[in-house]
């Protein structure tokens, strides 16, 4: 079986290419931060450029940077994680390779909600897993559930994401904790994607790893911290695991870009990312209440930087339409389709990752296209 | 089927583990150069801080990068390179996964010289993809030919690797160039591993593509250009494989590190990299000398940075023996083991990336060893 024959292009790549022609275009498309991670994580990054640091690090990466993670969780959540169980990885796509390798074999099923983030199915189309996915809709504000899992008796894990991308719900701290001690309890390996932790707007994000030891988590610096271009994500690998996951980061990554690592070691400002979090916050209650006059928005996104609206009532094939929209708006939107098979051709996932007189200019485009 | 089952550990990384824990340790177990990056490597580095660049590029790596890489080819090999043809990889080892991944598909074969770099086997088993190991010797200068591949008809890629790891050896332009018709006229995908190109002491290193443009070439900025901690690589794609390769690598990668892109723009300052390769010619000549006198060494190496040397008059067992050479000795040498199953078990693999004062003293302590 060709294993490339279920990978679907990251089609928001695409836009991001097309929408780069355009020297006017209107960005809603970018799922970026635009704003800048803390001034210590320049400073420590000038510092390791001027000490020269062009060498490999270990392979689960600086011990120092491992440890400064661990006291984050004791800090945010109040939960005692282990540096040793800490890998850092090339992204966070670094570590959905490492979390599927480690843990799925070929044929192996492993759960998704549908629609989640598109690289998840492609990550194990590419290692011959089966990606199961269950759709999900407003009924649960779009949050997997143990009811759901329990019609898929024979999957071995199952991967959520809170907050999530594209939905940017949220979810409770009910609904966390009874997946994880389902997963644990049924011996299916929960893979718990925090990447947009932090960026949540009137309600707590908590970590799947404080309800269970063998919660899979993945986060990293690219969302919160604003670090995308540093590809620096972690792990938390239960115990049982962690070898397995050095053996294969080893192999595929040797260690994570040096001067990446010591940057993050400044990452950890709360106060600038409590400002720069804010910031999200009022660009989403801009966003929101402009985009709810333009289309139907199932779930009052409360979380990381996107809104999920429904666009059926001008049509029925989003992709062609946000294409249609590009070119003659010079507004690029993402279609659904990226993100799953649940309805999403009805669907557009709009970014609010730019200013909100950036975004002003978007709307009017777009109410101009629609009227 | 356990795809883990038969991924061994990078031994050597576990090597540089133990080693850290001394801090007089001798260092002939890292495939890392110790010696800096052309200047302007820094000061693109430096100005890429200074320009906050934080974001994401292109999947496939910044235009002005794979433009510069074309030029490289132009300047080096007068082979003519498309900047659409490469990408930019995360390290070599992204490269890998990338030309794996859009080549073979489950139980497919791919034949590797044995030895050769662990690594190559170990991402063939992440994809249930089947390693042919093939033993070469002394016989063919320890290279892959055509005569080997014709008792393999059956396979659908072959990977090799000139200058070669772990045995310094470079493969003549009349059997690559062999190797890349027998290649193309075949339908086998020729993958050829280029990471140690421009590190060669008396003879002359050619690029596959050169000699077809359906081969596939691996190339990157950790060794020749000494950058490894940057996580830099890139691959050269045929045409037809342009496409599979981006959709791959946004899927898997997003795009490789920002700042570390901007960084090798600086890196082809053809004068500095000249002063590197001549100081590894020195040690090389060192090296070479001192343990010629200790191991029987099957193929004088005339390039990357390696010594592969035969220590069967001592042990039948080189695992056991570096690790008593380890912990008596503090000199860290990298067992064969690591490289295939074609009587590794008798060799050591030497690498020359400390300067001459820090290997006298690894001689030294090893003559008192083997006294």
């Amino acid at each position: 079986m060709d294993r490339l024959k279920d990978i679907k292009p990251f089609i928001v790549m695409d836009i991001v290419a097309e929408a780069s022609k355009y020297p006017d275009a209107i960005h809603f498309e970018i799922g970026e931060p635009d704003l800048q991670p803390p001034p210590a994580v320049w400073e420590m990054t000038e510092k390791a450029v001027k000490d020269r640091l062009n060498y490999y690090t270990e392979s689960l990466g600086l011990p120092q940077l491992r440890e400064r993670i661990a006291q984050h969780y004791w800090d945010k959540y109040k939960v005692e994680v282990n540096p040793s169980n800490i890998a850092l990885t090339v992204g966070t796509s670094g570590a959905f390779l490492v979390a599927y390798s480690i843990t799925l074999n070929q044929g192996d099923k492993i759960a998704l909600p549908d629609p989640s983030y598109p690289c998840y199915k492609n990550f194990a189309h590419l290692l011959d897993i089966q990606p199961i996915m269950i759709p999900v809709d407003e009924t649960t504000d779009y949050q997997l559930t143990v009811e759901h899992l329990k019609d898929y008796p024979d999957i071995k894990a199952v991967h959520i994401s809170s907050p999530s991308n594209p939905v940017g719900n949220v979810y409770t701290k009910e609904n966390l904790q009874a997946l994880a001690q389902y997963c644990e309890e049924n011996g299916i390996y929960l893979i718990s994607d925090e990447i947009y932790h932090g960026l949540t707007y009137g309600v707590e994000d908590y970590t799947a790893v404080g309800f269970s030891k063998k919660a899979i988590v993945i986060n990293g610096f690219s969302k919160y911290f604003c670090m995308p271009g540093f590809r620096l994500g972690w792990i938390i690998l239960p115990d049982e695991l962690v070898r397995k996951g050095e053996i294969v980061l080893q192999n595929v990554y040797i260690s994570p870009p040096t001067i990446s690592q010591y940057g993050a070691l400044g990452s950890f400002d709360y106060k600038h990312l409590e400002k720069n979090r804010k910031i999200f916050e009022e660009r989403r209650d801009f966003l929101y209440s402009s985009l709810k006059e333009l289309f139907t928005i199932p779930a009052k996104p409360t979380g990381a930087f996107y809104i999920w609206a429904d666009a059926s009532r001008y049509t029925d094939d989003t992709f062609q339409f946000s294409k249609r929209i590009l070119q003659e708006t010079h507004t690029a939107i993402t279609p659904g389709i990226d993100f799953g098979n649940n309805k999403t051709n009805l669907f557009l996932r709009f970014a609010y990752t730019r200013d909100i007189d950036h975004m002003k200019e978007g709307i009017e485009r777009l109410k101009g296209f629609l009227s």
